[in-house]
């Protein structure tokens, strides 16, 4: 009622940083036509339309007064600096590369936040520097492994992952040479020593933050993954003359399996516990499938949590196999631990989220993030935007404007934040 | 003891049709050979090993006093005549197509043991005549489709049926021409008015026998059969950001259906139900099936109980759906109602097994056979050997030399019986 007679004498008036937000998102959608296929989006490590991307960005940089190098690895680096010509830096940034039928914003829209922050300091400088940073690749599509970015700025970028072929046959190292860049000088990519903290903006990719009908959410460990296969062997029988106290079905057994996998995530806080994949042998309606391959993926945040649930559903597996007059395959896919982000920095960006007037949210992370290998060498702090629907990895994947405001809004104070910190400037 | 002692002193004595089991099983052992594939048996519809096999069959045939002629679908029908000319016949048979990669006995055993009991008459002329019958085709491998063989006995070869192509174009029609056959003779397949019965020797296919550890079993009914396709359709998502109070899992859905059909199937008796078929989508490790595709296979004996079973299953799959959040899609596949074994058969089977020496188990068949296609026109009766593993359609698939002895001693038993039972020969 009252809103209703403010809004009557005058219009609301828009967030601060409305036009920001705007330019954001329709740069993110910009550089989502720099594609390798023309109908949908799609920019894989070193492809052509990656160079377009550089191209943009850079100049967007430049003009705001930052110092832009594409690395060895093709990562962008821009370097905005601090108040004096020594200070240490702060890097914000993620990743330029996409999956194939991608979203406009997985990734792209961290770098253009760390556009804006540095667009919003309006040429003011800090007691530390800023680098952006747009790592070249994150989702590992090209090469079937990821972060192959960020792992050059903490020097994991080894003879094994540059010798290591893409479906054509090309090399991460001939990739490198064909765009024009020498990977000779990939220890030049490193981090810098002088470097305060990482920073990294998201979608997060999932629903949780629209459940609970908030903007923004403060990341405060990326979880740990397991990923194994599992095959129920069983016997093939005829599914009309075996009656049900003489077969060894596998589909029934990977079925009460499943069941068991649900059970156990729903009532364990904060896990996640995945079947995504299911295949039987043979397949056919009228016989009584003989195997059953099964992919199980679990994630939690305590690497003790996800070993133990894990453990507990090896077990489960292999009781129902043996009640059943089954056996039971095991093959371990992934292994890899959880990796908390910096609590300084969680504690300001739950600050910082407030200030910008929102209630912040601290959350895992169930994917993996360039953070997540930052963490090796700095200390790294992640912010989540609220993802409509959840849903990403699709054109579909899309933000919420008032949520960019939001996310923008945040990084000012964060940023302020740290800069007034004696503690954040004394951690290099 | 007292058996030791008979044995030191002459030898156990031969089961009186050791030599005709030992012949039988030789000669499915060498018919195996006729085969489209060089390194393991099929036997397709009129296929060239089926005219080799038609000859073999027919030379066993007519050195009995059998007349043999191939009939327009190409039925292999072999007439021994009875005491009279104008004598009634009962129809012994079973088929001679074969899956791929098939054993040697399922099918053309039946055949063989015909053979074996014309021959154990030994030129004596009952009051009927016996017709041996191979059927052409049961299987359905060549056209998809089975039962062409039989259906021709019963006068449901339809146009439809006749115009059906192979993979390779060839109509049902052509085929026959192909041989040598005439498709205009095809009312000439007819079974005869003055058919008594038909009677058909078959192995198992299942486990049942074995594990009542009894030689021979006598078939009630063939049990009716319900196929239907069953899609969970959730939503896919990330499966590490998705949290499992968000989720709309397909495969977890999908899962407990499978449970749900197991536990039905074990606590009502004589049901088979079987989910022998899943397929997820996307089907990858780490994201969370948004389609679940299922096939379900339902049998019983009694139509009643069997439409009973799938209206749960279809009830229990919505509830399941609605509960989280899904829909669910389905397809009828098939259904087949069962069919009774004719009583008076049942009966003299029965009393011929336990002549035999053996205890007769009264079973349904879970698969089809021709008897199911002949019970439409004359009373169908089925005797099963016992199946050495359950093992079928598959060149391991085998049958013991002594139960195929108690075969030829039980059919002797039942022709016997049956040639001095006035109401069987007043059945026409």
């Amino acid at each position: 009622m009252n809103q209703r007679q403010t809004r009557s004498k005058e219009p609301p008036r828009a967030h601060p940083f409305k036009t920001s937000a705007e330019l954001a998102i329709a740069r993110c959608r910009q550089l989502a036509h720099y594609s390798e296929d023309s109908d949908n989006t799609r920019r894989t490590f070193l492809s052509p339309p990656m160079r377009e991307c550089h191209r943009e960005i850079t100049s967007w940089l430049q003009a705001l007064g930052a110092k832009v190098r594409i690395d060895a690895v093709g990562n962008l680096r821009a370097f905005y600096p601090g108040a004096q010509a020594a200070a240490p830096s702060l890097l914000i940034g993620s990743h330029l590369d996409t999956v194939p039928n991608a979203g406009a914003f997985d990734g792209i829209l961290g770098v253009l936040l760390a556009v804006a922050l540095v667009a919003a300091l309006d040429g003011e400088k800090l007691p530390f520097g800023i680098e952006v940073v747009g790592f070249s690749e994150e989702e590992g599509v090209r090469f079937g492994e990821p972060f192959i970015g960020s792992r050059a700025l903490v020097g994991r970028l080894d003879e094994q992952l540059l010798n290591r072929r893409d479906s054509s046959g090309v090399t991460v190292r001939q990739a490198i040479e064909d765009f024009g860049l020498h990977p000779e000088k990939i220890p030049e990519a490193l981090v810098p020593t002088s470097t305060l903290s990482y920073l990294e903006f998201h979608i997060e990719q999932g629903p949780v933050l629209e459940a609970l009908n908030l903007p923004l959410g403060v990341v405060e460990a990326i979880a740990g993954q397991s990923r194994q296969e599992f095959t129920f062997i069983g016997r093939a029988n005829h599914a009309g003359t075996t009656p049900m106290h003489l077969r060894h079905d596998s589909i029934a057994a990977a079925a009460e399996w499943i069941s068991a996998v649900e059970r156990l995530a729903q009532s364990s806080p904060g896990l996640v516990a995945t079947v995504g994949k299911i295949e039987a042998k043979p397949g056919a309606t009228n016989v009584i499938a003989g195997e059953a391959l099964l992919t199980l993926d679990v994630r939690h945040s305590s690497n003790e949590v996800r070993i133990r649930a894990v453990d507990d559903l090896i077990r489960k597996s292999q009781e129902i196999a043996l009640r059943r007059g089954l056996s039971v395959r095991r093959n371990v896919l992934l292994d890899q631990q959880a990796v908390a982000m910096d609590p300084f920095l969680v504690n300001h960006i739950e600050d910082a989220i407030r200030r910008a007037g929102c209630e912040p949210h601290r959350m895992a992370s169930g994917a993996g993030h360039d953070a997540m290998i930052l963490a090796e060498k700095v200390p790294a702090g992640m912010i989540f935007l609220r993802t409509p629907g959840g849903i990403s990895h699709d054109p579909a994947e899309s933000v919420a404007l008032e949520d960019v405001e939001k996310a923008i809004e945040c990084g000012v104070h964060l940023l302020r934040g740290l800069a007034s910190s004696s503690e954040f400037l004394k951690r290099t």
